[in-house]
């Protein structure tokens, strides 16, 4: 089971462990242990404590740095949005990790792999281990592969309003007069769809598609805000 | 105010800021921002959210590679003792951070640098500033100066018991024989003090003191069990 989840991770993410006992060490429940007792092994929990601060701190660093005009409060409500039980365990879904869990034989027929808190564990315990293992390097690697694309796809979305954000970055110096215009309107009445704009000072400065105008408002702030944040970096 | 704080961490512990404006933003309150806005200053608050991952990881990683036996229960438990707004006051108190702190009026009015959750803010951002302007080993170099010899001298031994900890750490491989002894009991009955031996099947393994039988009990299961960690490093 380590063989394969060793040959998956080579292959898909390009992460080799140099000592493959922490590798099985963060995908094993303590009840397999307890079913192995001969072979001495050890489960998960220590490297999952030191992951969820490896994770607290790349995310951290990587909001910092990434939006650097946004205020304490939204930053540490994305990072919680980020950070949490729930996106964590989808992340080790999409990273095809729970069937290379080892458990012990009720867990296995109580389908623990499916749980959140589980996944989220051994997505930590994950990090944890690669980081014993090789460094902060890999592990930011990771991430940047696992966890900030999505961002972009707007996964953490609900937690802030772009809308808000957008206007208070435009307006942290002064008014600035924002208008959001319809573009396009689709589809038949039950699946409609929408193509927005979004002007500051009469000039586009971003775009966005939705399946209601509300949503498509928001997915033009985000896009303006995102093209004003890079541009703001070179 | 700046200038001498300066002055004073360079003389107390080595560190001299390349970039001066990242530790005056750490150690500016919103309210003294609000005051000088000709200056266009920062506050403390986004390298504040920084600073709390840095120091959440840097204890993190300290505790995992230091008590290589300690369960993630214990762990996370000495971590959230170490890790919180009561220590880091006093860690800030004890760097002498207190008086550099600019507030305005209002707060300077209302001792707002007698507060804990103020000087637990300004702890972080400190080394929140410190890990952007210097990166994570000065930020180890000073967490090994402040955090870590607090530990030795049992600041967070409230959090847990150590003669049980040292209990499961000598039974994990089979029933050991632990026994206390008193050693020696001095001075008159309000001011008595207690030295205790701690005993592994027969042999002295470590010895404490305290003002009560209880206190130097412990403090000998400390003393032994940071020795077999010590031992089981080299």
């Amino acid at each position: 089971m380590i063989t394969e989840l060793a040959a998956m991770l080579k292959d898909r993410f390009g992460i080799v462990f140099n000592n493959p006992d922490l590798l099985a060490e963060a995908f094993t429940q303590a009840s397999y242990v307890n079913e192995h007792q001969d072979q001495k092994l050890k489960f998960y929990e220590r490297v999952e404590f030191l992951g969820d601060a490896v994770l607290e701190l790349a995310v951290s660093e990587y909001l910092y740095k990434r939006y650097k005009d946004m205020p304490q409060g939204k930053l540490t409500r994305l990072r919680a949005a980020m950070v949490c039980e729930d996106s964590f365990a989808s992340f080790a879904r999409e990273c095809g990790f729970p069937q290379y869990i080892r458990l012990g034989k009720g867990e296995q027929k109580a389908r623990a792999w499916e749980r959140d808190s589980l996944l989220c564990d051994i997505f930590e315990s994950f990090v944890g281990a690669l980081y014993l293992d090789q460094g902060r390097e890999p592990v930011l690697k990771f991430v940047h592969q696992v966890i900030f694309p999505k961002l972009d796809e707007g996964r953490f979305d609900g937690v802030f309003d772009y809308k808000t954000t957008l206007q208070e970055y435009l307006q942290r110096d002064g008014d600035v007069d924002i208008d959001y215009q319809l573009i396009e309107q689709d589809g038949p009445a039950n699946e409609r769809s929408y193509e927005i704009a979004v002007l500051a000072d009469g000039k586009k400065i971003g775009q966005g598609w939705g399946h209601s105008k509300k949503e498509a408002e928001q997915s033009a702030a985000r896009q303006a805000y995102s093209q004003l944040q890079q541009s703001n970096d070179q």
